[in-house]
């Protein structure tokens, strides 16, 4: 099995720095004030595609060779890494097909297609994603970039603590959302070397808690179609995501659907960012388990600020 | 008349540094296709009380003498003012009293009193606010600061513009809302001696128009009680921000309330930062008078972002 290194991840920053953005470290003494730490968060929504996944993407796409390049690139996705893999093939100006659920925010296809890509759907359950993913990619030669269990992709998310570390004067913890894995992995992977005192903590829907169950398990454990607002957190670990969680996650702690709701509206009204759902995760987590965080230095990850302004989860029946 | 002067704006920077944020530029690609001029906007909506008054409140509040400031300070306001002085006497850690509409937005009213600031409310019209004012200032001793017509105040907005030229590289233009004309008068303050190629125009909601009527006509027009949803924006000039209006400003353009809320929504959307209908105004008529701006570097002051997530103009009947 293939693992990204220390040293992928410190050619993956060189390699996308000229395209992604250097996202900013935002503070909000209202919460600090609320959780009784000191919150600093890492404003990848503010990513020009918006979410963290233009990291992985941009560094697998860059990283093609031509002959590879001109048959472009392919991938099944709930949403972020399909509109950052088609944002990084616009880039470079080659083709991005995608496999996506039906289900997906309608923002997040519109988001898809603006930046060229093709989408197929599919029916929202992992096994139809998979086998509808396979005959997309037999068709076009696409080079498959998973949305996570690949080593560009994860070596792509460790450049966020990178920065996030070059950024601050030192983090106690780092919490980040966990669907695939694939930040968490990437934070491990850069953690590890860089700041192996620093915990990392990863957070997760109730109704999505297969990562939790792995990790209690001590072996991955998916679910088919689970149901939450997160809806960047529905897919299982892979085996390369399980390797960084299993070896250097501290914990991973879960929140309700009302308390993921909470967190984002307090995020969007005192931090005054727009983030997706499954970006309040670890806030919401945190909220719940105060007195563990109690006076650290805790990093948030922000990942992803891709919302259908029409249909937030605090304004229901709209 | 007491005028600001550029010294005055540089003094008011010293004294508040410590105080507020060096607020981030951000930028999007997205919105620069769309308008085809290169957007740089300054998001004072990330000050800690969510909005660029802080900066005029704070100059007021810390360059206050010991005598005056134990009995505090005292002002009406539409909202941001308001909870922008009770932050400041909050930090300073004297009172404040406030008269605010009883129309002003829950969540303004909230603010104020988490900052400990003490509201009295009046009817929504210039008339009954100031007759309000002339009662709690008599009661309490508390030194007057004007929402915009006040010396400290224009000197500490155009601290926002000294920044704002500080993080980029020129601007062609700066556009920013237009209310009272605190912020416009300390833009002009700053930028007549610090960048004076630099054009500066004002946007205004068309049902709220009295700077753009005051401008056409060379004298100052008030409306009383005008209705607009950029709530920011009612309050109508006084002598000193005509002094800088008339002086300084290149142009006032005016933006209906459908073109204010669509382009509320977009900065939503692509910028991915919670902003106020007030200021989404300079965007709105941007966006009608794209040929005028195009190619050029525009800066656009994002003034506030205290919005009542429960109540967003799209989501109707909410």
């Amino acid at each position: 099995m293939n693992i990204p290194t220390y040293e992928d991840m410190l050619a993956a920053h060189e390699r996308i720095k000229p395209i992604i953005r250097r996202t900013p470290v935002r503070t909000s003494d209202y919460l600090n004030d609320l959780t009784g730490c000191n919150l600093l968060f890492k404003c990848e929504n503010m990513q020009e595609p918006g979410a963290f996944k233009v990291r992985g993407a941009c560094n697998a796409v860059f990283g093609l060779d031509e002959a590879q390049a001109v048959k472009g690139v392919a991938t099944h996705s709930s949403g972020n890494h399909a509109s950052c893999l088609s944002y990084a093939a616009m880039k470079r100006g080659i083709p991005c097909n995608v496999v996506m659920p039906k289900t997906a925010p309608q923002a997040k296809k519109d988001t898809v297609r603006r930046y060229g890509g093709v989408i197929t759907e599919c029916e929202p359950s992992t096994t139809s994603r998979e086998a509808t993913f396979a005959e997309i990619q037999a068709a076009t030669g696409g080079d498959f970039v998973h949305p996570y269990n690949d080593p560009r992709v994860i070596a792509g998310q460790g450049t966020c603590s990178k920065e996030f570390m070059e950024q601050t004067d030192g983090l106690d913890v780092v919490m980040a959302p966990i669907g695939g894995g694939g930040m968490v992995s990437g934070t491990c992977l850069t953690l590890s070397t860089l700041a192996p005192e620093t915990q990392i903590i990863a957070a997760e829907p109730e109704q999505a808690d297969d990562a939790y169950r792995s990790f209690k398990e001590g072996h991955i454990i998916a679910d088919d179609a689970p149901k939450t607002i997160a809806d960047g957190l529905l897919v299982p670990l892979k085996e390369r995501t399980w390797h960084f969680v299993s070896k250097y996650v501290s914990d991973i702690l879960t929140a309700s659907e009302e308390e993921i709701i909470e967190a984002m509206k307090l995020t969007w009204k005192h931090l005054r960012v727009v983030m997706e759902p499954s970006s309040a995760v670890p806030l919401a987590t945190l909220l719940k388990n105060k007195e563990r965080f109690a006076g650290k230095r805790v990093g948030i990850i922000i990942t992803g600020g891709n919302v259908d302004l029409d249909k937030l989860p605090w304004t229901k029946g709209v």
